[in-house]
């Protein structure tokens, strides 16, 4: 690597002192146009690296946004990326993006990165293992970069924070799939310290209780948001003495691995096993056996926290803007749990 | 938003000179210990935003790598993404992602914005419009930060590149349809401008040509990689006079639309059609009838991407190191085109 450039190579070079190089290049009337160009032509011709962030500083913007998701192959957040990227680009902001694999340290080194980029802004979803009680999290407000949750979100004063109502999402696809004639429906869930988990743990709960039928905790399984963990528990399941006749899983990885596992046990979903997912990922609908789940809007949900965004940035006092918005999730019926007949 | 604390506002509460500041903060031994904590202690208690990125400027180095995907919609980049992370995270490299969506315009601001982050290189997968004589990469190599092309790249002398042998990988899948039975295989293409789909379309020719069967420049159509232009393109096929036996898709996801739309005519896969892809998506393993790919090991190709860099940061010199890493690719043989008998 080369030597990087300053302005003390440029006053070097044209035997002028470095304040002047400095002046001449922030276009100081004080210092005459001849030396103003002749400064801006030695810059160039040594490919000095103008410090656009400098300027940036000065002005207070980089027009960079930062966006941090827990992972990048689901269709999900990359769709809420797009939405934020198409809502924030006629403002002439760029979107980096960071992702954490679930993983706590890589997360806070994530927002150091992010920091450091001098980003105008964080728009993240919080990663499973991640607390309210997260330093990075007052780091990011005591500098005055606007932070807002989307989606997995932490509850701190004065943070906005977009999300779809996660517990009617859960408590619509637990009455269809009693409405099909389930009595006895299990649920992989996830790290229900994580709130949009909890509250489709709540939503299934509320809708199994509401139908006068018994809640049974013991098959409510935690499990990782893969194909992988959904068999394997899905497997348990279906080796009980009483095993389900319906799964309701907060992924639709894991309930991918449920559809799997119920068909190398040789029941046929929907007749034995009613199968419902959440997010309707992509794959939910090319499967052969399209697989029921809840929509969530990510494009809407990324659109959203762009114009939360702006309307923060674009507050001059400091005021605290705290702005929650829930958008309504969407029940897409297929053929994992629709029973023709019954 | 409330005014950036600066080095003179705390020289004004101190009143002392912004250039004491600097000095203080910067902890130059000619100013007194005493001032340096006064210094440190008004920094901390106005807080200010200690400029990390000034002192990395001046080691050249932010510890942050740049990466440019076409699309985080793909396992294919979210697994290279991964492999690159995995491999740099260890040397203290946090990476930040952009995407293009393919847009050349989208592609000149996010190198743009990645310098102005001032990373430390940027490893990229140029975008399906972009073309050689772009000079944004000549502005990221004048400003002497490393850039490293994966998967898709663009000819740059001492430009360091990692691919896989997509010639070898489409010629392999079209033997195999030949050696299966096709005679008349079409092949959905994508931009042939780019070098990794005119080697599959070459690899596909090339397997056709060596097998003695007839070449038709007629049924190699350039698509869109997605589902939907699959399914236009492959109505068009068979509704010819004499449509296709077997469709080689470069894209797994206009593979699938193939797929689609074979079964909405009513024929039968494997045995009227036979249909590879390209990518080994995780959804063709998934499918119910599961599509013949070709592996392009992204994770492999992610963590030679990231020692490919870190081997040209760590040169103290100025030279040029141009190393072409390429991968093998990998068929995987599954029911879309495997006929039991024929």
């Amino acid at each position: 690597m080369s030597k990087k450039i300053t302005i003390y190579d440029i006053a070097k070079e044209l035997n002028i002192t470095a304040a002047t190089v400095s002046r001449a290049l922030n276009n100081n009337p004080k210092i005459s146009k001849v030396t103003r160009q002749l400064v801006a032509d030695t810059a160039a011709k040594m490919n000095y690296k103008q410090n656009k962030l400098a300027l940036a500083l000065k002005s207070g913007k980089s027009y960079n946004v930062g966006v941090i998701v827990p992972r990048l192959d689901s269709n999900f957040f990359a769709s809420v990326i797009r939405g934020i990227e198409e809502e924030l680009h006629p403002y002439g902001y760029h979107v980096i993006i960071c992702q954490t694999r679930d993983d706590k340290n890589l997360e806070i080194e994530n927002i150091d990165a992010l920091l450091n980029a001098q980003v105008d802004g964080i728009l993240m979803s919080i990663s499973n293992v991640s607390t309210e009680q997260n330093e990075s999290f007052e780091r990011i407000l005591k500098k005055n970069v606007p932070l807002i949750f989307f989606d997995r979100k932490a509850n701190i004063d004065g943070v906005s924070t977009v999300t779809i109502n996660d517990f009617q999402g859960a408590y619509e696809a637990t009455k269809h799939l009693i409405a099909q004639g389930c009595k006895r429906i299990a649920h992989l869930s996830n790290n229900r310290l994580i709130e949009i988990f909890r509250d489709r743990y709540l939503g299934y709960k509320q809708a199994i209780l509401d139908s006068g039928l018994e809640f049974d905790e013991s098959i409510v399984i935690e499990a990782i948001s893969n194909v992988e963990d959904g068999r394997k528990i899905t497997k348990s399941l279906l080796e009980l003495d009483n095993p389900p006749d319906a799964i309701f899983s907060s992924s639709d990885f894991t309930a991918l691995g449920a559809i799997q596992e119920i068909k190398a046990h040789g029941l046929k979903i929907p007749e034995d096993i009613c199968v419902a997912g959440f997010a309707n990922e992509p794959f939910t609908k090319f499967m052969e056996l399209a697989i029921t789940s809840v929509d969530q809007s990510p494009l809407e949900m990324g659109k959203m926290t762009a114009k939360v965004f702006i309307e923060q940035i674009n507050k001059k006092e400091i005021v605290k803007i705290e702005k929650k918005v829930v958008l309504n999730p969407k029940l897409i019926i297929r053929e994992s749990s629709l029973k023709k007949q019954h």
